[in-house]
């Protein structure tokens, strides 16, 4: 057992397969650099991207593969050049490590886009070692991937932040849907999903939910404060909602229909889509004879993430997480898989590894 | 003859069956209501519309059809109610010739866009007669859809402005496309692509053409002044603009590809469709990726005409035009099909009828 559990100063789980169950496994993290910021990790969210790569959906898993993007936790020691940051502080590190620092997209603070952008798990590193993710005691990271989390945040809450919170937020702002009183429909009730009607009634919208599930009616008018609900496959219910909405964010995996959908948006209106389905098609009536888009996002840059913190830390809005041991992780997926979560596995990661 | 020509006040001609052949014709035009503008009719582009309303392409003509929306002329007679028009402007009518004028769309000014709005020609409008277009001497309209020509702007060059530049203009506004400096695509260089290049370089654009005609060179870079010409079947070149692009204006009719245009988008870029292929297929990665949108449009409220107007007047910006006499127009739809004219037909009414 000692050869397969590896050996190293930093303790984590790891897939060693396309089974893509986890098991314990030790590494070494490198040492801290100039510029880096070292943090134990106290909680590490479970998104859907952690399934994919376990079990190498994309083909293109390097093992043994350490996954987890929405890390959160305490700064253990800085690195000589590190400002805003230091010893103690609660932060948080996201879906990516690294990026070239020197294009278009980083100069932009669009990092996420940056054709050298290094993502947290499975990825080559600028320094060829590959990246390995939040299922661990401790991670590394330039301090410019790395996120200031207020004192009074729970760092469990906002661990999930760091993915499915800025999946849904910057869309949202870069498409203008933090106006009060404008209407927004949110397709899917999931991490992103339920993400997406928090920041819409905190930013003052009306919300409908779009669900095949009645089972989630109580959820999101109860639980998350929705407006609205709606089976999208009552064809009556969405015949009422037609040209009704200015924003529609779909969070729904798997293959669907757009154009039910796109035609309940008001002239002008926005769809954005934030999952993979095979392939989109769209009716081009629906998209011109009311001036819609239909826009795709993925992820966001490094000044949108601190904001989103920021706003979430001053508007109260906390995800809903079940909280797990990691020694869970493998039921946790699985039952991820079975979108049996209300609404993010958190890892409870520092009473993990004791 | 005298039976087939019809009677009444106005002369025009007309298409009688789905042939869509037009030969002359005379009907009624009511008397002048309160808020009316009467025109002489001086002169009517010819738009891609005409060829499919005349042949019946989307099976709801009404014959006989009097084709035309992009109408220029001379008022003549204005309603006790209507403000800001004299006997002797130059005016302009467009695609659109009443709406409710009291719905959510209507207030704000995106009539194009309003339910009952009543379309130039071959529409019923509210007093239950169905509206004949610009291919005629005169025509009245409420004062809400009639435009103001600055009068040194020759009503020739103004009448493709009523359909071919507002449809144009009006997603390039909304999409903020008027950001001098920033890199914009435009597809098709027919009468709506050559006035998106206009724009593109009275917006202080860098803009690229893309055809898939060699012949269209020389026309585009000397003729328009676009900056870049592009053979869209070129794999070499299409390859090359990978993610430069901020914006592109598609004006290509017909069933084609929207992968490789979007992949030409940088991070946040917006692809507007204006035309109506059968159907729109694109894979996702395409807009998550790089945070891309493709966004529909057709036509622009009344306030958009006006401003687009006289942004035209203020910059210099013409469309190019051939003129020809109404007994030239079944040639000219026939070329028009042909893509073969540089680039809009304009009819010389007030030669015409005499």
């Amino acid at each position: 057992m000692a050869a397969e559990c590896g050996s190293g100063n930093c303790d984590a789980w790891a897939a060693r397969d396309p089974s893509g169950i986890l098991s314990p496994y030790k590494f070494n993290r490198r040492e801290v650099q100039s510029e880096d910021v070292s943090l134990r990790i106290t909680h590490c969210g479970v998104c859907y991207a952690d399934v994919i790569w376990t079990r190498n959906m994309f083909n293109d898993s390097i093992y043994p593969l350490v996954p987890g993007h929405e890390i959160a936790g305490v700064v253990t020691e800085v690195g000589a050049d590190v400002k805003g940051f230091k010893v103690g502080d609660h932060v948080g590190v996201g879906v990516y490590v690294n990026s070239c620092q020197d294009c278009e997209n980083c100069n932009s603070s669009l990092e996420n886009h940056c054709s050298k952008c290094v993502v947290t798990y499975n990825s080559v590193d600028s320094d060829g070692t590959v990246t390995k993710g939040g299922y661990s005691s401790h991670i590394l990271v330039h301090q410019r991937y790395c996120f200031k989390i207020p004192a009074d945040y729970p760092l469990s809450k906002a661990a999930p932040l760091l993915c499915a919170g800025i999946t849904v937020y910057t869309p949202m702002i870069r498409h203008n849907m933090n106006q009060p009183g404008k209407s927004l429909g949110v397709i899917g009730l999931g991490g992103l999903g339920h993400m997406a009607v928090k920041f819409g009634k905190a930013f003052g919208l009306k919300v409908t939910v779009f669900s095949t599930s009645e089972s989630k009616r109580e959820e999101a008018i109860n639980l998350l404060g929705a407006d609205n609900f709606v089976i999208s496959s009552d064809e009556n219910q969405m015949e009422s909602l037609k040209s009704s909405l200015h924003f529609i964010i779909d969070t729904a995996s798997g293959d669907h229909q757009f154009d039910p959908y796109l035609s309940l948006l008001k002239v002008g209106g926005v769809m954005v889509l934030l999952s993979f389905p095979s392939e989109i098609k769209v009716h081009p009536e629906n998209l011109n004879l009311a001036a819609r888009s239909l826009a795709g996002s993925v992820t966001g840059g490094t000044k949108d993430i601190q904001e989103m913190i920021n706003f979430c830390a001053a508007n109260n809005v906390y995800p809903d997480i079940e909280m797990i041991k990691i020694d869970y992780v493998n039921e946790a997926l699985q039952r991820l898989i079975n979108r049996d979560v209300r609404f993010r596995f958190v890892i409870d990661i520092e009473n993990s590894f004791k």
